[in-house]
């Protein structure tokens, strides 16, 4: 029996306020409107900025989080010709409307439809399709992937090969992308460099994977957790560093190693600290420091000579990957065996356990934890 | 008679400590070592940099000043091949050794012989050559033009057109490229596009030529001193806004002006809260900020997502400009009538004046003075 037209009630985790664990709760989702696809989500991932918004925000509440998944289009609203039910579907937390100037800029993946155009954490227009008691709940980045259903816009979609996997391309959805996209995209990791990367979670594993996939000759992988060492050198890292074990700046430390510093630093935590830091491990003259942790707490900060002296300080958003271009080409990777998805993956669970999940993130026990939604 | 392989004694203005007037004295400058070129100082100009020293540093003293001039070859050391007196010449306080690894790139124009990479504002090796009164007189970035004769290495020094009035293109030594360099060079501004000059002073109006020649479409020149304006646009501003003027930050001011945000911004006043509404008046997506004006008392700042918002931050050095190239071309353009020169010069003394000239400088009431050294 179709459901398409009517309301679903499915289960979601549901964030009421902040800092409290999410609760397991039976949202009513609405059909999708005009230029809408509504998505039976299979698989998500959990994300750290899932657990900045609980943990670090005040507003946005109650929210569905989620949005590193992969799911199956469920039924369209009027004016979808791309999708269709049945095709699998990544949610795009970073849209390509492709008639906006950023879209048609190859300067950027920035998209004047999406979230970050609008300085806000929920879906720009329309409105969020989720209720739950009564009450609208916020939809997170325009995707929401803790919940069994969910609806987002046509832009805010990307079809992928009928052939992947769900429980494993859903990682593309946001870390993986995000940080190989960064070495590859942003700092145009070039054959032979030196790199850099500050924090061997699943975003910066994915930046070693990137500066590998580029050429690079040194990868430098740098985190204060010795254990996240062996999976570095898995993504292809040729070197790992402790500043725990120097009692000199690590960027000292980098610019012994390396005649003066590394031709490209990314950071993969989000902390202004090693921010500054990944920039001062730069090289004078050429070298390109990328943040692409996620933080909006704090200032970065340093001084005008290091900028001065040469290098270049950029910031990364999903990789600069465009995503309805990007994600499907990142598919055809992994099922080429051109890009490693599974070695991120360290634990896998149901949706029911995501406050467990969120645990073993915060105790940084795990890389990415993948979460079973629906059944496929 | 022939002053070569002998001291010359001649006039010097020396900083013999912080915060007071410089002294016009009589100093010793030894014969040019190995490497190393004597100029007669024709004339030079007084630059920010100069005053920053006496008046923000503490350490550094005594020093002779001086890094924007033009002189004449008297004679050279042993090893030098590409001079020989009678050459016009100016002196370069970023060199170009053409050996290191720095000037064999086309990235960048820092220079591992020069004073920034041995983060030192004296002439890092040979010493220094001039001594006043039986003590060794520091030399400025490797250059000291505010004396009648002084010691370069030759690494550090242009040849220049025959034809080049020297009272003119001493502007080239710093300011100017500094400020034309850094649109061309560093922002690398685009035909067509937005730019935003903050602060008028030779850097700035340097920089709006810059972004004039590149082909800027709209140039926006920012100043809180609206007697610069006339002169902003004969260098080739299109519009000029006063933050006085405006009760919103001036990054509000210009994003309204120009949908969202300019293109290219570039600072040239050398003070942190600028360079960070500089950054701020970027669009997202791909804005390009440049930090021109010098300072290395204070930390810059900004939010990380300003960056991963697609903007770019970086600096330049010398306009990036590798110096020994770069200068005799910018001369020859000025013989062309491709660059001004004449307009940023707004008085004309003798270096017996170099107080009153600081003085100007300080009250905001020149742009550039140019001061008589030794007769040509």
């Amino acid at each position: 029996m179709s459901t398409a037209g009517k309301v679903i009630k499915c289960k979601a985790a549901v964030a009421w306020e902040p800092n409290k664990p999410l609760v397991i709760e039976e949202v009513e989702v609405a059909p999708p409107q005009a230029n809408e696809v509504r998505i039976k989500i299979v698989a998500t991932a959990v994300c750290h900025t899932d657990l900045y918004h609980v943990f670090e925000l005040e507003d946005g509440f109650p929210i569905v989080l989620g949005h590193e998944g992969a799911g199956i289009v469920e039924s369209v609203g009027s004016g979808v010709t791309e999708f269709q039910p049945g095709d699998k579907v990544i949610p795009l937390c970073n849209p390509q409307c492709r008639e906006c100037r950023f879209c048609k800029s190859p300067k950027t993946n920035q998209c004047e439809k999406g979230w970050l155009a609008h300085s806000s954490v929920v879906l720009a227009s329309p409105d969020s399709r989720l209720t739950c008691k009564g009450k609208k709940v916020l939809q997170y980045v325009g995707t929401s992937t803790f919940s069994e259903y969910t609806v987002v816009n046509q832009i805010a979609l990307a079809k992928i090969d009928p052939a992947a996997p769900l429980d494993k391309v859903c990682l593309l959805g946001c870390g993986v992308c995000t940080g190989f996209g960064a070495a590859v995209n942003t700092a145009k990791v070039e054959p032979g460099s030196t790199c850099a990367v500050f924090g061997l979670g699943a975003v910066g594993l994915a930046a070693v994977m990137g500066c590998s996939a580029a050429g690079a000759k040194r990868i430098i992988a740098v985190d204060i957790n010795p254990e996240k060492f062996e999976k570095a050198k898995v993504f292809g890292a040729t070197e790992c560093v402790n500043p725990k074990d120097h009692d000199k700046p690590i960027s000292k430390v980098l610019a012994e190693m390396t005649n003066g510093g590394v031709d490209f630093s990314l950071e993969c935590v989000g902390n202004v600290e090693v921010m500054r830091t990944a920039l001062e491990s730069c090289v004078e003259g050429w070298g390109v420091s990328v943040i692409v942790g996620w933080t909006d707490v704090a200032d970065f900060a340093a001084r005008p000579v290091q900028l001065i002296a040469g290098r270049t300080w950029k910031g990364s958003l999903l990789g600069g990957f465009k995503c309805k271009d990007g994600i499907p080409e990142m598919v055809k990777a992994y099922l080429d065996k051109k890009v490693k998805l599974d070695e991120f993956i360290t634990h896998n669970m149901t949706l029911d356990q995501i406050n467990d999940a969120f645990e073993l993130m915060k105790r940084g026990e795990c890389i990415r934890t993948v979460l079973s939604v629906s059944p496929q």
